[in-house]
C-alpha cells in the first residue's frame, strides 16, 4: 500500500493511493475518493523527530575521508524542517553551500524502545525517500551537524509510504535537474533499517510517525535557485523538490 | 510567576504556584486551588524540542580543551529526553560514564522565526533549571553528541517557569548529594539568551514551549546510581532528581 497524506478542498485525508484515486482510509472521515490532480500530497508523516544516520555507506564515508563507523552517528533533525513533495527547498542566507544527500527512510509504525534487531519489522510501518539537504560550510565549521542539518525544509519527505516493499536491496538515486548524481543499492548500507530501529530505539524511545534517515550514498553535491532534486528509490517512488533562495 | 504543571487526582493542571499553593490559570477548567504536596509537579514545558548550545561557559570550554566558539553550536535533545522535577535519571547500559551539566533553560513562549536580538525578550516566556545528562564516554567516540546527550531521562527541565525574572546575572550552581560541583554565573554565558533565540531562530522555527538549553559551566562530573543531583539557580529554584540504574 502507498500511504499518502492528502490535502484537498481545505482538509487533509489520510489515505490510499491506488493508481491515481486517493482512497480515504476506515479512520478518515468520508469515504469519498479523489483525484490525485483534485489536491495535493503533503509529507506522509509527521514525524516528532527525525533521526538521521551517519556515514552510512561505505562509499560516502570514502568520499568525504572519514573511518567506517563501528556503531551508527546518530544526529536528529527537528520536525519543523519537514516538508512534503514538491514543496520548495529554501536556501538560507546563514549558508553559502547547501548539499542535497539522497536517503531511505525507515517510518516506526509503533512505539518502539529496546527493540530486538530480530523483531525490529514489528516496528515498521514502511518506507519513503528523504532528502537530508545539509548546509556543507556549516556541517565543517561547526563540527557538530546540528545547526547544518536543521534549517526549516531541509527534510523533504515523500511521496507516500510503501507499506509493502522489502528494503534489503532498492536501488537509490538522486537526480539534480534530471542528471543522475547519486546512484547506490541499499544493500550496500552498513548498517540495515532493522539494525537501526533496534540502536535507535535502544537510546531514544521512538513514536508512531517518526522517521529514521539511513544515511545517503556517494556523490553529494551543491544545490542552486531553480534546481529541481528527486530522490527516487526502486519500488518505491519519487520525491521532486524545487530549490529556492530563502526570502529571511 | 512561577507557572508550573501539576499532576493531581489523575489529571494535569497548568497552575501558578503562590507560596505552597497551586492555583489553576484561567484557561484551565476548574479554578479549585491545591496544596502543593496533594500532588507532584511535572515538567513545566512539553516541548517539540530542546536545542542545546556546547561551551557556551567560558570555564567549560577551557575544562574539556575547546577553543572558544565564533558562533553558538547547536545539538537538539528529543522531547522524549524529558523528565520532570524528582523523577528518575536513568543510567543506561550502553554508558559506562554519564555525566550531569546544570544549566540556564530559556522558554520559548511564542513561534519564534528570524526573530532579532533586541526584539528576542518577546518571545521567551520565562527560564527555567536543566540538567543537558550527557554520557560523556559515547559522546567522545561518535564525535557527534546526539547519541550521548538523547537517551530517554536525559533532560530533566523544572521545577516550574520562572517569568518575571532578569536572566543576566544570576549564580547557577550544581550540588551532587548537597556537596557543589558547578559553581558560576549567567553573566560568564559567551552568548546570552537573546543572542540565542535570534540566533537559533534564524536556524529554525521555535514553537512555544521549546527550550533552549544554554549550556554549562565547567565542572562536570559523573553520576552514580543513588545520587541526588540538584540544579540551583539563583530568583528561579532548584531542580533536583534521583539516579538510577535503568533496568533495561
Amino acid at each position: 500500500m502507498k500511504a499518502v497524506r492528502f490535502q484537498v478542498n481545505g482538509s487533509v485525508v489520510q489515505g490510499k493511493l491506488d493508481g491515481n484515486l486517493v482512497i480515504p482510509l476506515a479512520e478518515s472521515s468520508g469515504a469519498q475518493e479523489y483525484a490525485l490532480e483534485a489536491g495535493r500530497l503533503l509529507a506522509p508523516v509527521q514525524p516528532t523527530k527525525v533521526v538521521a544516520i551517519g556515514l552510512n555507506y561505505r562509499d560516502h564515508a570514502e568520499e568525504v575521508g572519514l573511518p567506517l563507523p563501528e556503531e551508527p552517528i546518530l544526529f536528529i533533525k527537528p520536525s519543523t524542517s519537514v516538508i512534503g513533495p514538491l514543496d520548495p527547498i529554501l536556501l538560507p542566507r546563514m549558508s553559502a553551500r547547501v548539499d542535497y544527500e539522497a536517503e531511505l527512510a525507515v517510518v516506526i509504525g509503533r512505539t518502539a524502545r529496546n527493540v530486538p534487531k530480530d523483531r525490529a519489522a514489528e516496528y515498521i510501518s514502511g518506507y519513503t525517500c528523504l532528502n537530508d539537504v545539509t548546509a556543507r560550510d556549516l556541517q565543517q565549521k561547526d563540527g557538530q551537524w546540528t545547526r547544518a542539518k536543521s534549517f526549516d525544509t531541509f527534510c523533504p519527505i515523500g511521496p507516500w509510504i510503501e507499506t509493502e516493499v522489502d528494503p534489503s536491496d532498492l536501488a537509490i538515486e538522486l537526480l539534480l535537474n534530471g542528471e543522475p548524481k547519486q546512484r547506490s543499492r541499499t544493500s550496500n548500507l552498513i548498517f540495515n533499517p532493522f539494525q537501526l530501529v533496534a540502536f535507535v530505539s535502544d537510546v531514544m524511545t521512538l513514536f508512531p510517525g517518526d522517521v529514521i534517515a539511513t544515511g545517503t550514498p556517494s556523490g553529494i553535491g551543491r544545490l542552486a535557485p531553480g534546481d529541481q532534486v528527486e530522490v527516487r528509490i526502486e519500488g518505491i517512488g519519487s520525491l521532486i523538490n524545487v530549490v529556492r533562495n530563502s526570502d529571511e
